[in-house]
């Protein structure tokens, strides 16, 4: 067995080791369970896997609350075993995925910087069991999470009942990378006193009441890597046009070279575009993010990022074998923090931030969704994304103009979903161009977004529909028996692409 | 003449008073204008109608960014003079709404708390001319604002010239009242250290620079008085099923009877909402909102309300001449503040705040449309629902089920404008009943809002979409053929009901 009492150094829990198959017994139907996790990172593992082996014989549901998406195909297995009542805040599984869209599961999709929040205001179920991934218990009392923290401060402060998985796999050496730090309830709760991306403003690791702990379980797998999407042609033009949209902002002095804190959504696009920077005259960056890709490590080895804070680490093997083999490199130019905190409106609107979000499609009038393919089926969530939007300095959006070999244009009449307004949305690129939509009203947005970011194959059909709602006037002109003609053509045709007016 | 050089403490200044005309000489094409006001109060007021006497025989165009509305008809007689390019970031008058919709005017429909920053930062125009109303100047180099803060202190602070009004007709006892703080450009900013509704964070009046104010005008006009809209029957009822709500809150212990500092939206339906609250057992309450309209100051008279903290006071003629003549009673229970500070989504996050809100129209899933009239048509903009729904413990939003007799569903299957996503929006109210959507899911959400708040003449059209809706699956089931159908229906027939669906 790979126990190893060591990483427990408040010896008086030695006593509550346990296997994962019993702590997966102490789960009853109806319980709400809070996992560690967060963007496929710290996932508690044994006991989801053990609670997944029970349901091969027994009927129960359960609710299940994570920082957000889980990694090691455990979203896919809780769904297949058919034991999910309700999950929150967000999922990137293509077989939770259908259950979400059939209706079998309950999906709360929430902004990531909420869930904290609802737990301890009981809006949301109490929490039955805590079940949160550690390196170690230190002997003073606190939890050391290993490459995420998600929401489990939170977890481990509001459940009845902790179960600590100590994964032997994941080094000790990430003991002191992780910043803890929980507000106060709302009437007696102070500023958050975090006024720089490199700022500590709390403890080595998550705080517990030992009287709730049912049982620590050891483990030894790590993280699932991130799989690698290279750079296509597409992100490199859009990463291209993001660097020309901040040029002219340096050159306007509203930015310096040194920009501002960055975040950057999770994604190949998100990826590739922060990785664009790398050549670019940008430097002394710093990232303050919800999740830290490749292109963040890439950026810190060619001494572009001296410093960044985020909730999460996700990689690809070969950058995960590269920082967790040279943490020591690395370690004094990170912190990981609740995302409650990386995510927090009040930190982001401090800082300034320039964020950079994926889209799945925009409208002429710059409203985005990012989380509904044709207006209702889930796909992943809107995760930090409104969060960093609403408040950052600059909310920019990316996504290719086209999707499915043209069949799909990303910029659309009308948004199917609306996640994001045009009241919060201030850049929009793709790989055709970039619409600063800051200051504009409507029908100048309309024009600008349809000169610069829509495919050529589409210009004309939004033209079309925009010289018509034109005719009908208003703020915000619409024909709105055809505001989602797009989408019921995909869906009826198999393409939006109008024939008479394919031809450019 | 009403000129009174006692008001203008600085002696230094006494040789830059000109009459209006002269001042509004100064203006010239092209150019952009700051002026104060907010929700009809506070208004720079001669300048103003010096221009648009200028208008009479003179072709031009400026652009007007204030604080949210004008009073005294400013906007509507500006807008019929033709003399405005660009307006931000909120109006609420009948004529200019014409001309927003016509494209006359482009009218960027902003979220009241980031203005400022969009000033500062440099994204927005240069402000040429900030045109402040004041009820003094100190001798220490501080305008005192009237009865509202407005956007002025960042104005004043941007602008390359100072205009300022001293409105004689307001007494020199507001001095005081106010409290003024800028934030720090982002990089060096550090936390607002606000944490309590009745703190005090700044100075009492707008520092400037004195070398670059160009003239000072005496005036001698109170705001226009608020219109009185009493409670019906159907605001009567909203308001109990409010208090319903928060009843149920406090008996499952998330709150007390003190509640939580609460916000309420500008408007005869919030105004009754928040009255209803004198006769509930609830106590010790204190508000934290952008506007005072009469209801609070009710509920002060009344010993429920103990402190009230906000951008402006816009109240009716009655109660006007009931605060303004005895200020000193009230004034130790009231501050204002710039509506950067009012809606700062730091200080709404920390205070947790109950907000209330008019809503135009929401659907079946919670979105909420508060702007635009069929989707097109502006009415009067979002103001700062957005900065305090998103932000706030409890986003209540409130509408009458039904409008123009009935002809009018305001709930329908998917708002035609989108102010305020799933995501934000925690409970509904109608006269019908409310509905508490947090931790639901889409599917959980639909039904609540059928049963609880829709009027019985549209139950069965939403419910029979619905149907429609849940055979095509997903997340957040919709027929997008038919999203629309309510309001093409109403712009068809006018009347949302349709025949055969209408028997109950």
């Amino acid at each position: 067995m790979f126990n190893n009492l060591d990483r427990v150094k408040d010896i008086s829990l030695h006593n509550l080791v346990v296997g994962a198959e019993e702590a997966a017994s102490w789960i009853q139907h109806g319980m709400t369970l809070g996992l560690s996790g967060f963007t496929r990172a710290g996932d508690a593992k044994a006991v989801p896997f053990a609670l997944v082996e029970r349901a091969a014989n027994e009927s129960f549901k359960v609710n299940i609350f994570t920082g957000a998406s889980l990694g090691s195909d455990i979203d896919k297995l809780l769904s297949e075993a058919g034991i999910v009542h309700k999950r929150l805040p967000f999922q990137a599984d293509a077989t939770m995925r259908k259950h979400i869209n059939t209706g079998d599961h309950l999906f709360v999709d929430q902004h990531l910087s909420h869930t904290a929040e609802l737990i301890r205001s009981g809006v949301l179920p109490i929490i039955d069991f805590a079940i949160v991934e550690a390196v170690s218990i230190t002997a003073d009392g606190m939890i050391i999470p290993t490459t995420s923290v998600g929401n489990s401060t939170t977890f481990v402060s509001q459940a009845k009942n902790i179960i600590i998985e100590i994964n032997v796999a994941q080094s000790e050496m990430l003991e002191g990378l992780h910043d803890i730090y929980e507000p106060a309830d709302p009437g007696s709760r102070l500023p958050i006193p975090l006024s720089k991306v490199e700022d500590r403003i709390g403890q080595i690791g998550i705080p517990f009441d030992a009287s709730k702990v049912r049982g620590i379980v050891f483990t030894n797998n790590l993280d699932s890597p991130s799989p690698i999407v290279p750079p296509d042609e597409e992100t490199e033009e859009m990463a291209q046009h993001l660097i020309g949209f901040l040029r002219h902002e340096v050159s306007n002095g509203r930015l310096t070279n040194k920009l501002a804190p960055i975040q950057a959504g999770i994604g190949s696009v998100a990826n590739a575009v922060l990785g664009g920077m790398i050549n670019s005259e940008f430097e002394d960056l710093q990232v303050y993010s919800e999740v830290l890709q490749d292109s963040v490590f890439e950026l810190i080895d060619a001494g572009k990022v001296n410093f960044a804070s985020a909730c999460s680490i996700t990689l690809s093997q070969e950058m995960m074998d590269k920082v967790y083999g040279n943490l020591e490199e690395y370690r004094d130019k990170l912190v990981l923090r609740p995302q409650e905190i990386t995510n927090h409106p009040e930190i982001i609107r401090r800082l300034g931030l320039i964020s950079i979000n994926t889209a799945l499609e925009f409208d002429i009038y710059g409203n985005v969704n990012s989380t509904h393919v044709s207006g209702t089926r889930m796909m992943n969530g809107i995760g930090g994304s409104g969060d960093f939007a609403r408040n950052s300095r600059i909310a920019i959006f990316v996504t290719k103009s086209i999707a499915k070999g043209g069949n799909i244009s990303s910029i659309v009449p009308f948004v199917a979903h609306v996640d994001h307004t045009e009241h919060d949305v201030d850049v929009v690129v793709t790989e055709q161009g970039y619409a600063d939509l800051r200051g504009l009203a409507p029908r100048e947005r309309a024009e600008l977004i349809i000169n610069n970011c829509v495919h050529p194959m589409y210009k004309r059909q939004l033209q079309d529909y925009y010289e018509e709602a034109l005719t009908r006037g208003g703020q915000t002109p619409h024909v709105l028996e055809k505001a989602f003609s797009f989408h019921t053509e995909l869906a009826k045709n198999g393409t939006m692409l109008s024939k008479e007016k394919a031809l450019i």
